[in-house]
């Protein structure tokens, strides 16, 4: 879909009333006062959670780990504590069910995972997580009985590749189960370890219908939110990604005996290329990001001129099409410069991903959640990967941002303030109170 | 010295008549034809010394390694095939002599190395060190006796930092000899290895006035006699150098979702500072090179933004107040890119050396054997290292370069045509025939 078509259709959706069944809860809190969660109690869950997995170099509850186990573990006496009853799936995905007034609907399904990457902060994912929990049991306890079952949902192993939400979608293949994570373990020994079966997992798989809707809360991992002053952001999409593996080939000679002009230096060629792209990829409106993340050099020796550099390039856009001509404009980059330097540039599609675009209804769930709370939001692409763009393609996905203080992430120096996670985890839950309205 | 004093020095008594003692032969020599060495043999050497240490990647003879004592085996067997009795000193280096006329005077040295790096070829060093034991037999063939005996040197791991070279000069400190050579091996053990002798070390060291003056023939590494058309590179020095490793201090931070104007990338810092300081080292005249030749990103990582790169810069020139005002510019240009990446850049010395200019005697016995003889030349500096520039911190240094074919060595592809190599030593023993006049 074109992003401006997008934009207009979404637009158009939100302005719409949101009509539920006469007389049902939801219908009823539209006029009145908006709920809230217990922010307090989220809060302390996420300190009590802060000591699990910690090290010295952050918080290492990699997936199918020690401390992963430990997380789950935690996690599971959480629910438990708030008077639910947590099931594992055959991918190792821990649900529970807050049961709806009508057994003929799906659920709707909200939360996020706990696994975290190596020496990482203690936000990315279980501010979602246990948000979505404290929103189950605040409905509960403020007895907002929906018509929707809402199922709370502790994805496994995102950070190694939205694993369980893939799995949940049925599209983990069975050649996937001998990829090693992080943790030293395949993904069918950490599903095991995590009290999953792989033999089962066909009984995991959720289908179109199989849900109502996802709504997911998360921080931004970003510093968008923070620098325009705004509390909440309401997310158009997780944005499309391509990765490229490029081998610049120069030749190797004597840092010393040759001349500048005669030189085919592959380290010479990938800084151009690294910074031609930082300025075309900067040069145009939008909020497209390209990354050189990785560059490994050959020989890499300080008196010879390196004959090859290896570098990656991480490209990331909402809108498929501007994806796919930023990708052209950066290997036509690459051609420029190689035969500028006299090297060869040979790109080597990595992974590559669509965009996922939230849902018009669910973004309008979204926003007029946060506008019923006063906060203050806006409309903002994700890009970082989530469970949500997994979820995306069997259902009407939405996302909710906070602002992550720096803008920082996959570092221990991650942080997001307490109120900002009690506003996210209020605004679920009054989007979660709208989206009941839908049939 | 300043460049321009230097050239103009050179210049000068190059200019003046070559006045030696009378009736020696080297005067009657000056009117008539020049000698020569038997090329096809000097080449016969080389070829078949093209088998020893060879590997699929190229000739291994690093210094201390089983190759590298096979290849000083080999170049034993041929000073003896040629009349010489070798001799070992207390370092590990080969000499051996052609008596002269003359007891009281110090010897004329000539000579090269025979080791080679990593994956190297067989021209770099073997040319030099074969070529001079070819002039000497050469001059004891055709009853050349000069007053001066010629002392033939192979010097020890020249690759691994000119070590033999360096003992010479008594500079060797005890401290170096636990370092590691490529081999494996620490200097102390390879220098035992070779059938040195680290406990007397100070009796292998000449001191000024021991030799009457240094000859080096070596192929040129660089392309500029090939690109010139030129035959003969008469060396005006061996450049100075500054080994700098910087340390570029980013912020790693998420690839997605850290917006472009956000970032504190330091591989974009990286690039920027490469493509800059290569562009100011290419924007002023002179054959001054600087090189970003190793780099480390940290994390390495394809989809998080590098906090950290180290890099090394290898900077080259003959001119020492230039060197230094070129260093000075580059981290001038640090500071600048760190200002507008918001990176911090740090420089650690990894070694220096200053510029080891050949003495103007030398160059003007060169370029007079060179003309002698109707071959083409040029003067150039070195921008490779050499056991010269050791040798010239106690006697007059000279050294002759030949054409590397497309500029390569260090390199497998490594090579220089047989005739070029017969008229390197063709001019090596005019040259040494010139110095002869020398008191």
């Amino acid at each position: 879909m074109q992003r401006r078509d997008f934009l207009q259709r979404a637009s158009a959706l939100a302005a719409l009333p949101l009509i539920g069944p006469a007389g049902s809860f939801a219908t009823r809190l539209r006029g009145s006062a908006p709920l809230h969660v217990n922010g307090d109690r989220l809060n302390a869950s996420l300190t009590a959670f802060n000591s699990v997995g910690r090290t010295p170099g952050g918080i290492n509850r990699v997936a199918y780990s020690d401390a992963d186990l430990a997380g789950r573990a935690f996690a599971l006496d959480l629910f438990r504590q708030a008077g639910f009853t947590p099931r594992i799936d055959a991918a190792g995905n821990i649900f529970a069910r807050l049961p709806g007034r009508d057994a003929s609907l799906p659920p709707i399904l909200i939360g996020s995972h706990i696994d975290s990457v190596t020496d990482g902060g203690n936000f990315d994912g279980p501010v979602g997580s246990f948000g979505a929990l404290e929103v189950a049991r605040s409905l509960r306890e403020q007895n907002a009985r929906l018509a929707h079952p809402v199922d709370v949902v502790v994805w496994q192993n995102e950070e190694g590749g939205t694993v369980g939400s893939h799995a949940a979608i049925g599209k983990l293949r069975a050649a996937d189960l001998d990829k090693v994570a992080r943790s030293g373990f395949t993904w069918r020994d950490g599903i095991a370890r995590i009290g999953g079966s792989v033999d089962k997992l066909a009984e995991a798989a959720l289908k179109s219908g199989d849900i109502a809707c996802y709504l997911e809360l998360h921080i931004e991992q970003g510093g968008l939110l923070e620098k325009a002053g705004l509390q909440i952001g309401v997310v158009e999409g997780i944005v499309g990604l391509r990765w490229s593996e490029v081998t610049i080939t120069g030749f190797a000679n004597h840092a010393g005996a040759t001349p500048m002009d005669q030189r085919q230096d592959a380290v010479l060629a990938a800084a151009k290329f690294t910074v031609a792209i930082t300025d075309a990829i900067r040069a145009e409106p939008g909020r497209q990001v390209a990354t050189v993340g990785r560059m490994v050099v050959t020989p890499n020796t300080t008196n010879v001129i390196a004959g090859q550099v290896v570098l990656t390039v991480d490209l990331r856009e909402l809108d498929t099409t501007k994806l796919e001509r930023l990708q052209q404009r950066i290997e036509q980059i690459a051609r420029e410069i190689g035969d500028s330097t006299k090297t060869t540039f040979q790109f080597r599609p990595l992974s590559s991903s669509l965009a996922a675009l939230a849902d018009p209804r669910m973004m309008a769930f979204v926003e007029a959640s946060t506008k019923t709370l006063g906060f203050t939001h806006q409309r903002m692409p994700s890009g970082a990967g989530h469970d949500a763009q997994e979820i995306a393609q069997i259902a009407p996905m939405g996302m909710i941002f906070i602002p992550s203080v720096g803008g920082i992430s996959h570092s221990p120096r991650e942080f997001s303030h307490a109120d900002d996670i009690t506003r996210g985890a209020d605004v679920l839950l009054n989007a979660v109170i709208g989206a009941d309205a839908m049939r």
